[in-house]
């Protein structure tokens, strides 16, 4: 299956698209945003995943992280997937709160109703679009790494987690890093997977090494003004589990720094060459 | 009078803000972006404003430009108004259209009603911000630049040449360059200013420079992929103006580039250094 292309613009000596296609597993059209970089004129190139937190579409890293300029100098292709099946007849939050349901997919494969049928945002990253990707643009698949902010950071960590030696490069800005212990986590889980609490391991990063899963290594940027940071992000969680398990993890917290998109423009070139040097 | 903080985030080791006030000129509030970087711990540092274009409030230019690494590099206070007065009582295009009213104040003082009453961005621009901008934040009102997109583009070339001497740079990006010749810039300005176009041509950049106008050096990048370039921006009109009148400019067509942010990100790390130059 191809892209259908939704726009298109020269960025940075590559170019920005934005794409749109039917997705087998969530059973409705998806966007996604791809930028390819200058030198997949060349030949195939590393891709870098960003997964985006909550109320995001494939937009927001997009338009607002300035992240093409180091792809464009590294020869990345960065890929900004939405982060939740849209459209008519897809169930949201009853309550139309942001933080469950339309843009705030989790990255699970939902197991309960009515959520089931088209919340399957796990198999949609890690199996129907990275076939699609490899299918569709000129990506090295051999050479990927994955990041990700708040909710996509926790999205990136665990698909990392649970698929070993397929990122080479692993980071994330201002994490979720145990979904079992936040508000937002409990209640996306809860409702995406049952109340059933064994079965939400594999959607949380402490609960994932603590059982032994392991990446080479992972880079972290934490705001220290952002106001989800004690209730929700609770960087320390993943930072015990890591000492616990030896798993490496460099953990930066920016002090003065908020959850925005402003904090993730100061850092992306950081991550971006974090990503390069292991996918070099 | 004082700004009212609307936001605050630290990006790039400075401050963005987001300020609100009540403007004598519109007779509304006012909102613009203001980012401060860490240069101005140690004293005044250079302005450089960034007048934005059609639909465009002070957010755009804000998030999606990526201008605050360099500016934070360069030791820059970045200045984004909003483009128009907004809010209760304000009077929009009768239709709603995109190009004019809310979004479109053109950078001019309407004397036709009902515009005439709020619709005085000249004056607010010219006047009664940047007296608010040196009693508010630590600008060294000596070492200004202006820029600007499409309409904002308009704006900061006919600014500049209509005050020489202030603005030690100018440059712009896929400007209107002749709003007396295209179809955006005699709708807003038959509207704003009337049928009598002997009016108009302090508000036209091309005019202004057949008139004697002058500013040191004038900087424009434009997309030769830019949808407006034939019938609404004209660079050719600008080049014709200042070559015949001696007006150094440099004029660069970039290929395959569009008229979105996507343009500017790729294009802002050149200008701020051609301001940072000139206001050294």
């Amino acid at each position: 299956m191809s892209f259908e292309t939704v726009s298109q613009s020269r960025c940075f000596g590559g170019t920005q698209f934005v794409y749109r296609h039917t997705s087998q597993e969530t059973g409705t059209a998806m966007r996604l945003a791809a930028y390819v970089p200058p030198q997949a004129a060349g030949g195939k190139v590393p891709v870098v995943w960003f997964l985006s937190g909550l109320t995001c579409t494939e937009e927001n890293f997009t338009v607002k992280a300035g992240a093409q300029r180091m792809a464009s100098e590294l020869g990345l292709i960065l890929i900004a997937p939405d982060t939740s099946p849209r459209g008519e007849g897809v169930p949201d939050d009853p309550e139309s709160a942001y933080d469950f349901g339309l843009g705030a997919g989790f990255y699970v494969d939902a197991t309960q109703e009515p959520w089931a049928k088209n919340y399957r945002m796990r198999s949609y990253i890690e199996r129907e679009l990275p076939a699609l990707i490899a299918e569709n643009l000129p990506a090295d698949m051999e050479r990927q790494g994955i990041t990700g902010h708040s909710m996509g950071g926790h999205g990136a960590l665990t698909i990392a987690l649970r698929n070993p030696g397929r990122f080479k490069a692993v980071s994330a800005f201002a994490p979720i890093a145990s979904p079992m212990n936040c508000p937002w986590g409990e209640k996306a889980l809860s409702h995406y997977i049952g109340a059933d609490r064994s079965q939400w391991h594999e959607y949380d990063a402490c609960a994932l090494i603590e059982s032994g899963a392991r990446v080479p290594d992972i880079l972290v940027d934490q705001g220290l003004a952002d106001s989800f940071l004690e209730n929700q992000l609770k960087p320390q969680l993943l930072e015990e589990a890591c000492a616990k398990a030896g798993q490496p993890l460099t953990l930066r917290r920016q002090e003065g720094y908020d959850h925005s998109y402003f904090f993730i423009a100061t850092f992306i070139e950081d991550h971006l060459r974090w990503h390069a040097e292991r996918l070099a």
